[in-house]
């Protein structure tokens, strides 16, 4: 049976365009000893993805032109030769922009089982690698406590916006950086003690000190570059900096920023650390109950953009680089 | 009775010139309740003290024109008014350059007692706050265990040149960087088992790459800036980068070079993360223990590179800044 894929047909330079993708018919084979065959039902847009089209070595190896484009999906599997994932069951993993995956040991990899009332997109979402990063970060990272300042970049986004709920749940005072007056009204709703739209703002500063005037206890980042020059000197003694993500950086990798203020470092004895959530797998389980009961009781809100078809992936990856997107970004491919 | 102080006369500009500087007669205050006067046998120069003498926030306030420059001494109380240090009593302390200093709730007010055998100038040198913050750096901080490959920046410094042994007697692979054919020289002397000139070295992510085969687990930084920018990329995963000093900022505050090479926090992992030693009191007995042990033992050769006389503390201090020193830079201004 012909099933569909969407591939790199040439490598983007800075902002990704809709002619730097392809879709095609797709064959996948039959699954060997240890392999799976994944209907893909959810696609996962991340920032992420924008570095593995460059051609230039990360943690994993940049996507090959006409190879299809990885990222993390949700999908059931189909058939099976892994007694631990049997046909029917639920699974998230790093896999492609494609109907069907064949996979063995696939990155990320998680069987999860849906529960009736949450909607599948959840679990792409707050229930998924979103709410987890969230979820280590502020915790194993940034080993938030009731009464800490959390500024968080990029705080519509799929991960801020979690990130938010979660410090304000756990006791913070919680204040968000956004792009456009929409984000910051969305932030208030989510809770967040304070919304900076920075676009708009004059005086970024002066707005950042307002909204936290005993400094920053802790700064959950999303966006790396010139926003993170520019917290370092308002963070706390002991301050700790969580390294989410660079976005501002992924559109044109070849010409960082330079980040000026990192004396700030020594001043204010500040701890910076970068991190993967699945380098924390004995933390995993802790944060997805944690994050379920929350989402059950209302106290934490899914925020998602959804698009629909898999033809409209790099329509939705765009959109979520060029900052149009807010929550959790995911293109359904299946009903 | 009179005795003799330098004072700040005006703020450098860039490097320090001796005419910054002026020395005049002083007369200090008797002790009142609680304070002391101590009499100072030796200057430590610190590169810490250039950030004292511009105009600028910091975990200090600037020293003002006409005040005494601040600096770390080692002296013998002569008059005091605190039960817990007796007249004849060695201290260190964060004093100034003066033959004496009123003092009462100094920082980094620590009492030692002198052994046989061991020159007063180790106190100040491995057996004091040099030591002390290489081993709060590498352990504490750092965390190298027995196989790590530990790289230094300033290595034949007063930090560095310790921090390479510690390291070394822990069991690490340990590659020094310098910047003279002499200093290469002693880093070899000291036991570092790879030591690059990197004023010499043409390519210096080669020679860093040939001495570090495997990369680097713990990267200790004394000068910041551009070294710190190169090393970031040949860190291994879950690589530690302590944040010591950055030396090459110093000099000139106002233009702090820009580290573009941020995003690999996050490619590997690292934690970077800046201190200062008396921060961690709970562990300098153990690490005063330690060092005493290894300096006896001659495991540990202790670097020093000493001016006699109070009017030369100037002279030291633009030496130490301009790299010409090696070792702990002291001046002696008692017998």
């Amino acid at each position: 049976m012909t099933h569909r894929r969407i591939v790199l047909a040439s490598r983007p330079v800075g902002m990704p365009r809709p002619e730097d993708f392809r879709i095609e018919p797709d064959r996948p084979a039959e699954p060997g000893p240890g392999e799976f065959l994944l209907e893909n039902h959810i696609l996962s847009m991340d920032p992420a993805i924008r570095g593995f089209l460059d051609d230039r070595p990360s943690y994993l190896p940049p996507v090959a032109i006409g190879e299809t484009v990885r990222g993390m999906t949700l999908g059931r599997v189909t058939k099976s030769r892994r007694a631990d994932l049997p046909e029917g069951s639920y699974v998230r993993a790093l896999a492609g922009w494609a109907e069907m995956s064949l996979l063995g040991d696939a990155l990320g990899l998680e069987r999860f089982d849906p529960a009736p009332g949450i909607k599948l997109e959840s679990y792409m979402g707050a229930l998924g690698p979103s709410g987890l990063t969230a979820w280590i970060g502020l915790n194993e990272i940034g080993r938030i406590t009731p009464g800490d300042t959390v500024v968080i970049s990029a705080a519509a986004g799929a991960v801020g916006s979690v990130a938010g709920q979660i410090a304000r749940i756990s006791g913070c005072r919680v204040v968000g950086l956004a792009g456009s007056p929409e984000k910051q009204k969305r932030l208030i709703e989510l809770g967040y003690h304070a919304a900076i739209d920075y676009r708009a703002e004059p005086d970024l500063d002066a707005a950042l000190r307002a909204a936290c005037p005993d400094g920053i206890d802790v700064y959950f980042d999303n966006v790396g570059g010139a926003t993170l020059e520019r917290m370092l000197p308002l963070m706390r003694e002991h301050g700790r900096v969580v390294i989410c993500g660079m976005i501002e950086q992924y559109n044109d990798a070849d010409h960082p920023y330079g980040v000026k203020t990192l004396w700030q470092l020594v001043v204010k004895r500040i701890t910076m650390r970068g991190f993967l959530t699945y380098d924390h797998g004995d933390r995993l389980a802790e944060a997805s109950a944690a994050l379920d009961q929350w989402v059950r009781s209302g106290a934490l809100l899914p925020t998602e953009t959804v698009y629909e078809g898999l033809e409209r992936a790099p329509e939705a990856f765009i959109d979520l680089m060029s900052g149009r997107t807010m929550g959790k970004t995911l293109v359904r491919i299946r009903n």
